[in-house]
């Protein structure tokens, strides 16, 4: 063995070590549902169990926005193409008549969002087609390296929650693959998913326009065209995890209606299975909102996880603390 | 540290160590192309080289038709697809009056294949649509079992290229993750690739139906509609890629005119870049054919590949070897 192939081993042997001792989710409180994540996990990792999971089976996904990280007031993506709409606007004369660009442009965010869903679209689509995958990474980079929450006047990537983290980290230990499903757009959430989450691009699913290989300037480029590839929400989220995995998860986690067939179809294989959601109630640190929510609306799911007995984690009997820092 | 936890970091060890003794490439002549690899492979995983690339950005794409298998006389899923239409016909009768269908169960393989890339898109649309995933795998995987290559009598997953394995095997002994990049179909290949080539599901590529979510018996099932969802060759190949990794490959291995944007795409990163075309030039252990050949045909990539110094390997003259079990 040669010297510089010697230090991934050791190194590997290092990480294993340290991964064994104490409390793996020590942001979450030792309520039911740790208590049931870590039942799980210890079942489909025990060699010789009739649960046991080979690891390359070990698919886990996770919704993004109100999963992963805050959603409120607004998406995060949707403060982000808000920006972004206007700084394009001298570019963009047509939009002074139309909404939502209009209201959005004079600074009336209810009137810009009450269009609801399909408004927020062709707001994501108004501020990327046309663009090239590299051009549109470093306006999402840069955006994030400044824009502050509005509330809690922190960096976006700052408002991820902690515990979340922990259960990423703890389950790509016990040999899980971590992905991301997400509604919202894949393009807007690479550029930073491995640096904040531990989970690289080919690890993400999100929405998608379809891309278009061209030439500019003599060197290859992809632009996003306004056409939709994919929204990855509801029906869309087992459709888009198997166009890019070609599993069926074995445990998956989310917090609203739009997580629900991601739940259905892992839920519907053989052998383990794990769903849980998130629930937000917790008004004083985060926010509490469920059935009657615009955004990150939890109704019919709440019904099916407790008719199904899916694990539900509140966020404020069942997290010590909400987002990265606090425990600090 | 718990025992069942050393176990695998004592596996990981010995995998370490193995894959560092002798020669990494035993199939492959010590010509120019397997001097280009062991180059290019050597400077981009010296730490301190300013070459160096970290692991997570070691991406190397594969096609796999005519590059990791053969794809003579026919593509194989074309083989798969006239013995589906075959065995179904009973319930299609109006195939009997339908090209290319009608010349499929008249025996007239001549007349089904004239009509190109167009008439064998229609068969495999033909074969998969309606079905669900699970029912579509179970198909290709029964077909495989069985069905013989006509000229060698061998199984189709006999048909794969050794220095090709030993090629996969070593990049990913170097930290490479290997794709797959295919105009082939993607639900086709996902059922073997892992065993075949040791290329996960989620790692390959290719042309795909589109999928819808639905219930059946009360079970949710994802269907294959008769729409397309991506044609992954050609301009495709580097929308297939953005679309399922989200990063640039830094190496990339095809043999046809298909394969050549996959390749610019790849050449025209920043950093170290290989592109290598395997070029079919053994008549007598496989087969000889290039710029003239309907399936195949490497001709544009050809010229661009000598005119942009990219590698070219003879199966003739580069490899010592074809097919796996050849060497024994």
């Amino acid at each position: 063995m040669k010297i510089p192939t010697i230090i991934p081993c050791i190194l590997s042997l290092l990480i294993c070590c340290s991964a064994c001792a104490g409390d793996p989710l020590p942001s979450w409180q030792d309520t039911a549902p740790k208590q049931a994540i870590i039942a799980f996990v210890g079942k489909v990792t025990q060699p010789g169990s009739s649960d046991f999971v080979p690891v390359a089976e070990r698919i886990a996904t996770f919704d993004n926005d109100g999963t992963l990280w805050a959603e409120q007031p607004v998406y995060f993506q949707t403060a982000f193409s808000l920006d972004r709409i206007k700084a394009l606007a001298p570019q963009h004369p047509e939009w002074t008549n139309r909404e939502p660009f209009a209201s959005v442009l004079k600074g009336d965010l209810k009137s810009a969002l009450a269009g609801g869903d399909q408004a927020q679209l062709e707001m994501t689509i108004a501020v990327q087609a046309g663009m090239t995958t590299d051009e549109y990474k470093r306006a999402v980079t840069d955006w994030l390296a400044v824009a502050r929450h509005p509330r809690t006047k922190r960096l976006y990537t700052e408002m991820v929650y902690q515990p979340m983290l922990e259960l990423l980290a703890y389950l790509r230990t016990n040999g899980f693959k971590t992905y991301i499903v997400s509604g919202g757009g894949v393009d807007f959430m690479r550029p930073w998913s491995e640096k904040v989450y531990g989970i690289p691009p080919e690890q993400v699913i999100g929405s998608s326009l379809k891309r278009k290989f061209e030439f500019r300037d003599g060197r290859p480029v992809l632009v996003s065209t306004p056409e939709l590839n994919l929204i990855d929400d509801n029906v869309g989220k087992p459709v888009g995890i198997e166009s890019q995995i070609g599993r069926r998860p074995i445990a998956s986690f989310g917090n609203s209606d739009g997580d629900r067939q991601m739940m259905q179809w892992t839920a519907a294989g053989s052998g383990p299975r794990f769903c849980l959601f998130v629930h937000h109630t917790d008004a004083e640190r985060e926010w509490a909102y469920d059935r009657k929510s615009a955004d990150g609306r939890f109704d019919k799911a709440l019904d099916e996880a407790r008719a199904k007995g899916w694990t539900v984690a509140s966020m404020k009997d069942d997290w010590k603390f909400i987002f990265v820092g606090d425990q600090k």
